[in-house]
């Protein structure tokens, strides 16, 4: 095996396919937001994406193993009835790109992030959104979406489609493939928005996933249901309101161990 | 050196060999499992691989050096009188994979797997066994044997011979070189299977290697003697006996410390 | 990408430029001084480096990212009234190394500092001076700046400017690219001298950065203004004020924690 | 600078120079035995090996930096009066590897090994010896020295010079570059002993360093004096004294902390 090997699984016609990235991170909010995406609509694998720096590991589904990999699926979006942004009403087609690793050193986060680059631009994307979570160390009621840009032009129509640019946010700027995705992108010429939802940082978080989706509906123009989402959502909030009832009678903050990625 | 180095000891001309790999591992259980094959059977090396990701590292035996490796072994395993399942009735050829070390890196594991299928290809192997174990956090009375294999074909014919497929199972799937056995040699289009005891994860566990052993008679048709090794386990017993009634004096559970790798 | 890869970004024609490397380091000491140097003097940014040994980050101005890198400027400094020795009288021109990172490597910090001086090479610099901190363990009132040099001969005419050079000090040598250029520098035929300000280690220490610059500032005979470094050291003198305060009030002496990079 | 970078400072004809390795390691016995022959025989620096390997640092003396470095020195030991076992008399001609570092990495034993092999293969060397010290946790009145060789028949000429060799010693086998000089050198063709004084493994040795030359001594035909190394080894006798009193006075016994590396 190469350092990274791309397996082609399918080559559909897309239209100007725009590219998400979701892989995990803070709160799983990127990975939980295109998995949503995922089970919502109709896809495709097109490209698995093996690599050395992935853990050297399988999972293991019904007995069967499956070596480590990247996923990149072919989504077809179709258009909300009142709003036609999607090319010729069509609705949009993206390229969404999942799995369950990042790179395990520093140099491999570039070298990944630049085969999933080649990929993007194999399929003519044009335009990149990195899909993630920004901590906030508190639980959040109504999380934002922040939003980091490869070009200062982009910054306007994000922020007419409710994304929020704060000054020097987030403070330790953005790391990981997505981090790269602005950076390595932005060289190559792509159009690339990280969207970032607000989140604690110690718990999966489905309500951060929806409200960085609900950002990606208004700037794509697509619609898609949230009800499993919100479900899982309400989930979490039970075992939140748990741990804050078992807090309130110990009289004592959650310490990390008590809320570091429940979910 | 380069960074993986194969020195030929031996070329002989073996029938269909089945590939069994034995590196260490949780509870040592492959390892001990593969040992006992090569004090059972008429064994010689065929292949010593080096390589710059094994520990820079000599081990002393009768104060002369020998430079960290892994060995492969071809095996000649008599046919069980009553049960013909080898080839032609002559028993069936093996080559045994062992070795005191796993990769030290990620990408280590990836190359160095790559190294012993390019090895198994080289001699016409089909069929691959990863033997290894699987940790449950507590001792085990009646070991049972996970499976995971490359391709669902391979789950039913294991299934009949006893070998246990649960969903799921093992939940952190398989890491290392049986893991990419798995992965890789999938990929590549060896029949392999991985065949994990139970075994608490805490000791050396030769009860857990002789069930895996038991298995892979029960596959392919043959017999081994199991004297040495039952004899191994009363010897563990006997130390968990001694924990157990240091524990029970304490009135406390074991700590990993106590439990850690003894053998 | 490359593992490193150079962006030019202008090509100015520079006069014998002298390069001054200041990357983040002990008390922020070397970063603090350059930094001064860019706020103070006219400058613009020549190269920037960007490396898979930096980590894989981008950081957020106004939203819009930028990718982790160094970044290579060039200063022009006018000659001091009083004192001509700058080449012709027309002050010196400065090749200005700072960024936000150092190699995460060993053989990073090799490969980063070979690429810093092939720039130089490429600007015809001949003489390149190092910045950085060398910790005393203690607040210090009044910094003396330590020296090494890549050459015997140059230890006079430094002494000459207030430099000072004691018997095995730094004990422990100089590491990364501060003392890579000494090392790898020297080797290629550079004139390499390095300036460590004496600091707590605790601290980011703009007091320890003036010290370094007044020497600059008599061995290559230029003027700055030190008005807003002197500014920052009051401020950080009030900090140290208040922890001492603490301290006296809890009877015990900091301790890292207490101080470790207030800044 | 390439990975590995080997400087050519001397080419002088040796009369089938044997290689001694005495890097930095358990006890520094190794070092200390090395630099003990170059202060009382004639040597002069041949090679001096720089690598990326090593750690990112310069060493001061007077000022001058040094970059990270192993050197090869030529040292010409006169034949003992009552002992002509040298070749044709004229005592032994030895090439001496010191440094300060070992290599950062796994891989980088393996390289730097490698090229030391290939110097030493350059020169003509057959015989190797790789010098150190082996672990006994406890304070040794009299050390032994250990044995361990590349080939079973180097060990009973060894034997009869008083080096001793145990079953199954040293338990972990031989770590570093003199494992490796063992390993790799004896794939390679040379003849290699490694020799380790017996050592508690928290002090700098000279004792041990003494014993381990004493047998060196007796192998190759030659007569130190050891003078300096014994006041060394009453000086570290005094620290032990000392520290054994406090001790005595605390009741308690040496913590790692203590003694750790006193030197």
């Amino acid at each position: 095996m190469d350092d990274i090997e791309v397996e082609v699984l399918a080559d559909p016609e897309l239209t100007e396919p725009v590219f998400i990235e979701g892989l995990p991170g803070v709160g799983h909010v990127g990975k939980l937001a295109v998995e949503h995406l995922l089970e919502e609509f109709e896809s495709r694998v097109v490209r698995r994406v093996y690599a050395t720096e992935f853990p050297p590991q399988v999972t293991i589904e019904d007995g069967v193993a499956e070596l480590a990999s990247a996923e990149i699926h072919a989504v077809s979006v179709p258009a909300t009835a009142t709003d036609g942004e999607g090319e010729d009403g069509d609705g949009v087609d993206l390229l969404v790109l999942t799995g369950d690793h990042q790179a395990q050193t520093n140099a491999g986060h570039y070298r990944l992030t630049e085969a999933f680059l080649d990929l993007a631009e194999e399929f003519g994307v044009r335009q990149v959104f990195a899909l993630g979570g920004v901590p906030t160390g508190e639980l959040v009621e109504e999380p934002s979406v922040l939003g980091a840009v490869s070009a200062a032009e982009h910054v306007e129509p994000l922020e007419e489609a409710g994304i929020e640019f704060r000054e020097d946010e987030p403070a330790g700027g953005v790391v990981g493939v997505s981090g790269l995705m602005l950076g390595l992108g932005g060289r190559r010429g792509f159009d690339v928005a990280c969207l970032m939802g607000e989140t604690s940082g110690y718990l999966v978080d489905p309500k951060s996933a929806q409200a960085v989706l609900v950002a990606l509906e208004e700037i794509l123009g697509f619609e898609v249901s949230f009800e499993s989402l919100e479900e899982r959502a309400e989930e979490m909030e039970e075992v939140v309101g748990k741990i804050q009832e078992m807090q309130n009678q110990q009289g004592s903050v959650p310490t990390d161990d008590d809320l570091r990625y429940i979910g």
